[in-house]
């Protein structure tokens, strides 16, 4: 039986598939993000995560990207450069002392100017690549650090990435605005007309972003609205900058549903075609192209 | 002899002068912001901090200015609306349980559109115009929320809000950034073409933060070089969409000595002419100007 594992860890969460003929036969999900640990521990906590799936005197692969191969991950996978093949990526193999198993991370994905970095997102990458072999045109990764990519024949030729989901939660949590912002809901108008108002002057950025505290305490008109403002600004400046990216381009958003409709909302009209893939199902192809590439070789 | 309290009581901060003969005899300094304290304790804080100035049987007059007459603050001083004139601003003065002190506390300044508000610099303002009495231009008050003013005969006519300080703070403090930012000097030329860059393409600001990670990761030139981006990038958003505020304008800027520099490392060459102001001294001139118009009404 073809028994593997594919493991996506981040740096706020853990996900780990045992794969079964090709099936996911069983998932473990939880919130131990690299960031909670220390390069030591990562060998212990990782088998006490997919302890039940080990078996005595059986050797199981385990195929793993994301956060855990940064510098404060377990091992440092070093980064591969742009322009970057996705079907011949590194990696790197620490020693684990267990014989139930073996550990391949694989290298992120650096370029040198302008200065970016990934790791996790070429895995996502490869994997719609698994799907769409003959897409050219540009990839989005809308999230903590959004990332846009221009890509075709499963090579990311550029990226650039944006700080849009970071800034959202550092507004929201810890400055003034967050006596307004307690809303998980965004009112699409309100966003629409936000993301304009940036797209039409970006200077005024963190000046809208105060006039959000300031409408508040003048008019106070409820949370959804004020979250809404706050979205539409992000996401207005990070596609205003990355204009080169969707502007006469096919484009291909990998994200979760709620933030790539939001992304659609604002693209639709503006690019060649818009197509929607889930993160958490291209991350699993993607360690599954990298496995059959290392059969192959 | 004339003997008064000037109080400015910020949200992080608390300043008191015992005012003799209009002269600073004594000074008292603390953090004990209005963010720390509830409403209710606001009275006794007060009285337990000015103690040694409080004398039995003589009432001395207290002229206050700032966050303290926020909602959450000591009492609402409901906002002026632009334009202000800053010659007759309104105060509130709240009930006091101790017969050796009476309190005012003034007025803030709003606007409502766009929607903005000031507390504290209003004051400042005043201070200003205390000593410069026929300047006409625009006024730049650094800080957590940096403000542009339009001035003119002691009346602020409109202005504008920048949530810069408060941005370079948490993206200092509670960001991936925070690795790269652990220095408290700025390089002058770093600084200038960080801010050019925004200049150039605001729209790619939120991109530019990231690449100072990214930046960092790749060619590692220390702490130094990526602080004085962030000033550079935020400072620059805010200058570029506060043009109409200083391009071919007398410009004063108010605030701490190490700011000022760097805007007016900035601005110098770019304004008709450009003057620097301590902020703290500018409340303190407020104050007394705002208790004069009171005598003489």
């Amino acid at each position: 039986m073809n028994r593997w594992i594919a493991v996506d860890w981040g740096t706020s969460f853990f996900r780990a598939y045992l794969i079964e003929n090709d099936f996911v036969s069983d998932k473990i999900e939880t919130n131990d993000g690299m960031k909670f640990l220390q390069q030591k521990e990562f060998e212990n906590k990782f088998i006490n995560l997919i302890q039940k799936w080990l078996v005595k005197n059986q050797k199981i692969e385990v195929l793993a990207s994301g956060m855990l191969g940064a510098r404060q991950g377990w091992m440092e996978a070093p980064y591969e450069t742009t322009p970057c093949n996705l079907n011949n990526l590194n990696y790197v193999s620490p020693l684990i002392n267990d014989n139930r198993l073996s550990l391949k991370i694989f290298s992120g994905v650096s370029q040198y100017n302008p200065p970016d970095v990934m790791r996790g997102e070429e895995t996502q990458v490869a994997g719609f690549f698994n799907k769409n072999k003959n897409f050219r045109g540009s990839i989005c990764l809308p999230g903590t650090h959004s990332k846009w990519l221009k890509v075709k024949n499963n090579f990311i030729e550029k990226f650039k990435t944006y700080m849009t989901g970071e800034l959202f939660q550092v507004i929201s949590e810890n400055t003034v605005l967050l006596h307004s912002l307690n809303s998980e809901k965004i009112e699409k108008n309100e966003f629409l007309k936000s993301a304009n108002k940036i797209f039409q002057n970006p200077e005024n950025l963190t000046n809208a972003l105060f006039q959000i505290r300031a409408d508040d305490l003048i008019n106070s008109m409820g949370p959804v609205i004020y979250k809404s403002r706050l979205s539409g600004y992000l996401l207005g400046i990070e596609l205003l900058g990355a204009k080169d990216f969707w502007e006469n381009c096919d484009v291909a958003l990998i994200g979760s549903k709620k933030v790539m409709d939001l992304y659609e909302n604002l693209l639709e009209d503006k690019v060649l075609s818009l197509k929607k893939f889930s993160a958490e199902e291209m991350v699993l192809q993607g360690l599954k192209s990298f496995r059959k590439n290392l059969m192959k070789s």
